[in-house]
């Protein structure tokens, strides 16, 4: 029987709340060294992202793109990274991570690179700020298409 | 002004065709440490998902979707990685990894871990005759949603 949805103990920890979306809890990955924002759909029991109905597979990829495009802008990334993995937390969630030619572990992937360095706290403020315009959009609503 | 589509050389080069879907190349990364299908989207000058038009990017991930769990089922994995990265190729492709418990790199992501190993000629087809029903409704056609 599903149960509710509930944010996976390690997101909880490993991650700060920017949110939520209509479909997505907002998180932010503790980590300075990257702007790295996860998507975490608010549904049950669900690992992959053809186990959402199409038209939560179609709101998570409107609302990735919407997230994607403004951390892009907001931090004048070189190339976004979009990937749904899950091999440490099953529970489905969206990674968004800004990447710069010449950045820490640039050009290979970040997961498990380096133990996270969490932001001060004059920083993440900063960091927010920067964000805030994206957020807003993110939480007022995107339409699917 | 905007070119015709031409696959990057660098996927031309690691990759084999699988054909081709209303929207894009399939292609098999050259490896056979894990079942690795990309799917490139046929538009010129698009680095990133949010980049292609709301049609498109429906497309894109009813093609993926299609594949991911097509995957999933012909290699009975423990956990799908789904990636747009575009850090070493900026054409936009998106990876489909079968991943397994106790793979090689688990948990970790698999880009850049080691060299590929190719296919053996026999291993080779064996590998595509697990694939050929999810390629044949692949190629035939997808609708967005």
């Amino acid at each position: 029987m599903a149960g509710d949805f509930l944010l996976h103990a390690r997101l909880e920890a490993d991650t700060i709340s920017l949110g939520r979306t209509d479909l997505c809890e907002i998180r932010l990955m503790n980590d300075r060294t990257w702007p790295w924002v996860l998507l975490v759909p608010r549904r049950p029991d669900i690992r992959e992202i053809y186990q959402l109905s199409v038209a939560d597979q179609q709101q998570l990829l409107a609302e990735s793109s919407l997230l994607g495009k403004g951390m892009m802008g907001a931090f004048g990334g070189d190339k976004l990274n979009v990937a749904a993995l899950g091999n440490m937390v099953p529970q489905l969630h969206l990674h968004h991570i800004v990447r710069r030619e010449g950045d820490t572990g640039w050009p290979g992937p970040v997961w498990g690179l380096q133990a996270p360095e969490p932001y001060g706290e004059g920083e993440l403020e900063a960091f927010l700020a920067r964000l805030e315009p994206v957020l807003a959009e993110l939480i007022k609503g995107v339409p699917a298409g």
